[in-house]
């Protein structure tokens, strides 16, 4: 791990901090501005990690009917040993082999008292059996005859039916997201296609004259793109894909590409050109466009000039506008915290995923901004520690290669070692 | 949060319990016996969640250039400045303009003393720049001339070349995964091909013929299968795609199966037929073909009878074979411990990924066999808290609709509320 950074000197860059608003009450009228995306009925096996737009209940019970637990003998004690030893079957009772049943086989016949059937993990019981004796603990006398070597309990190793879920039950409510272990739960109760939100079509538009597109394009005062990769990966890692751009500086350009995407997208993501610099373009073109903004500048760092603005068709439906700041640092950070939160909300899901509290290894000094910093996780017992890494500017990222979380520090406070702060695992 | 389960009675059908490894001895066999696949070239946006095979040197500096932190003005203090105050220019010095630069523009002219220039975020700063004033600072008396209206510190908002990376500099090791941190840092770094460790060619073989393949082939005493859309949700939660073949519970299918597959595949996952039953042909085939057992039965609950093996084939390469158990939470359970460690094995990387320790919220009693437990988690303060969900037999699954956590209780000991144990997310 690298060493917890000294915090850089009071930032000097950015202007009047007065009428900013908190991450919180960003986050907040993100979600209470969001309309829900429309839905949509996939396949199961296409629907990983999308949220749920209804609650399922089971059609089936499960186990769907009573079966062994274990390769053995289902077996149908005498009466006499029922009664006599009450739960237990007492080793060394012999019983009549009838038969072999398999797993995928349906059980059609019924045991009567003393009978046994050579049967398999899974397979299905017959009629009138109370116990299934492993095979571990019984001795084959013949080809018509068995003995258990052990006593044993009546019931053992038998899965009831019903006795995971009943027909009816709540499998999933609406708003939950589907995980690799949802999915696999939801096929074995026969679920083949789920009703789940739409996924937002997503356009990004990379701004910044000074972003090389290319190696073709690369050239002096140039530098090379990070924000274009890291939103393509980001999405890749949700399984998802957007349609990228990039846009010249100017106004033309910038109202030319807005006026369409508008029309086409239900999310655009920008990054760069949203700060009030000669150039910055994006929020002066959206608002002549006539998106309206939610919020714009929040006291955070890094990342600060973020915009947030809707645009309403005439047909009601809407386009969002997530205005991300052009730093790299403040793109990796906002995807995580504002872009998350907007698609979270989209589709139903109404919280920051992955959150955690975890204990600081040391100091850090008060700023004004809330931060959010990259840091490094460990653990002492059952503690989860955090320590931050350097490099933290808005324009540096090499940090994350090895940071495994980002951490929120509140403003205005100096912060100690143990103190207690939330973040989200990367 | 479900209540923390009762643990059930003392499991009934495992059978002999000598002569089997622990986990930890089953993960340094895997981790003793596999053969790092070969390396490719991919571009760096295909290369997400990909292991390195070499290390990354920085071709460039970074920041490329000197480059201004802000919008505002470049300047170049007078001489008298410079020595009167040392490191501060003071408030009311004023500047005669000479000029623009926007990012992206090359600066090629030189700032004398008392002259200043136009510049924005991210462009490069012109020789003879000490200072950049940002232009919250800055009154404009007229079109050649400005005037700073506070001190303003020698070096503020330049951003110096170098200043995070130099030529050179590491930037990445050998077996490090490319997260989307990763993807986006290189990328800044104007790493554009990456070599990695290439993705195994996977098959998966499900067998039971009581697992219904679709809902047409569903009839009396089958069941859903879950472990084809488990494992393929699994693989695709990783951006990767495995072929899946079902096979009849006879030898001579699994036998043409594997006898074909062996020769195509870096890895066959199967589930099911791998213990002792009289249907189980996945060992005694693998074996017959000639697969070398490299271990088979882990004293662990859900999934006892996991096997492992490799054939080499005559040129030398490897087929390994992972033979997961049957049942559903044997095989997912099986999927994050066993396969993951396979996975990250032959790329490279050797331990599990994601570990953590937390405290247990409740007692459990003890077991013969170490248990991987869903669970759920939560934190009090910075300890990182786990309580166990209810449905643990292994034929379940629908406490994964809530579990986040799969957690290891040691074998042969009572776990008391608060002790410290080890899991991982999920």
């Amino acid at each position: 791990m690298i060493p917890p950074q000294v915090e850089s000197a009071t930032y000097l860059g950015c202007g009047t901090e007065s009428g900013l608003i908190s991450i919180d009450q960003a986050l907040a009228l993100i979600l209470e501005k969001i309309q829900l995306s429309g839905t949509e009925t996939l396949e199961l096996n296409a629907a990983l990690n999308r949220y749920l737009a209804e609650d399922i209940f089971s059609a089936i019970q499960l186990p769907l009917f009573s079966q062994s637990a274990v390769d053995g003998y289902a077996i149908n004690p005498t009466d006499s040993v029922e009664h006599h030893f009450e739960d237990v079957i007492q080793a060394h009772s012999q019983f009549t082999l009838i038969g072999e049943i398999r797993a995928g086989q349906s059980a059609e016949l019924t045991l009567q008292a003393g009978q046994a059937l050579r049967i398999f993990t899974g397979a299905e019981i017959p009629q009138g059996t109370t116990t299934v004796a492993r095979q571990e603990i019984v001795q084959i006398i013949n080809a018509e005859s068995i003995e258990i070597t052990e006593h044993l309990k009546i019931h053992a190793d038998i899965r009831d039916a019903g006795e995971e879920i009943t027909v009816g039950q709540l499998l999933a409510q609406a708003g939950q997201q589907l995980s690799v272990g949802a999915i696999a739960s939801l096929s074995m109760a026969g679920v083949q296609q789920v009703q789940v939100y739409q996924y937002p079509k997503i356009a990004v538009v990379i701004t910044g004259d000074e972003v090389a597109k290319s190696s073709a394009d690369f050239e002096a005062g140039k530098i090379f793109d990070a924000n274009a990769p890291l939103i393509q990966a980001w999405f890749q890692q949700q399984n998802q894909k957007v349609d990228i751009f990039h846009v010249a500086d100017t106004a033309e350009a910038v109202n030319s590409l807005l006026a369409d995407l508008n029309q086409k997208y239900d999310l655009i993501l920008t990054t760069g050109g949203v700060s009030v610099g000669d150039y910055d373009f994006i929020r002066p073109v959206a608002l002549d466009l006539g998106f309206q903004q939610i919020f714009w500048k929040v006291k955070q760092k890094p990342g600060k000039p973020m915009l947030f603005a809707e645009f309403i068709r005439t047909d009601g439906s809407v386009c969002y506008l997530l205005g991300l700041p052009g730093n790299p640092a403040a793109v990796y950070v906002g995807m995580h915290i504002y872009t998350q939160t907007v698609l979270n909300a989209l589709q139903g899901h109404r919280h920051i995923p992955n959150g955690f509290k975890a204990a600081l290894t040391h100091d850090l000094k008060a700023d004004a901004r809330e931060r959010i910093l990259r840091m490094s996780i460990s653990f002492d017992q059952a503690t989860l520690k955090v320590s931050s890494l350097s490099n933290q500017q808005s324009h540096m990222l090499s940090n994350l290669m090895h940071a495994n979380a980002l951490v929120r520090i509140p403003a205005g406070e100096k912060i100690h070692a143990g103190q207690s702060v939330d973040g989200f695992f990367i």
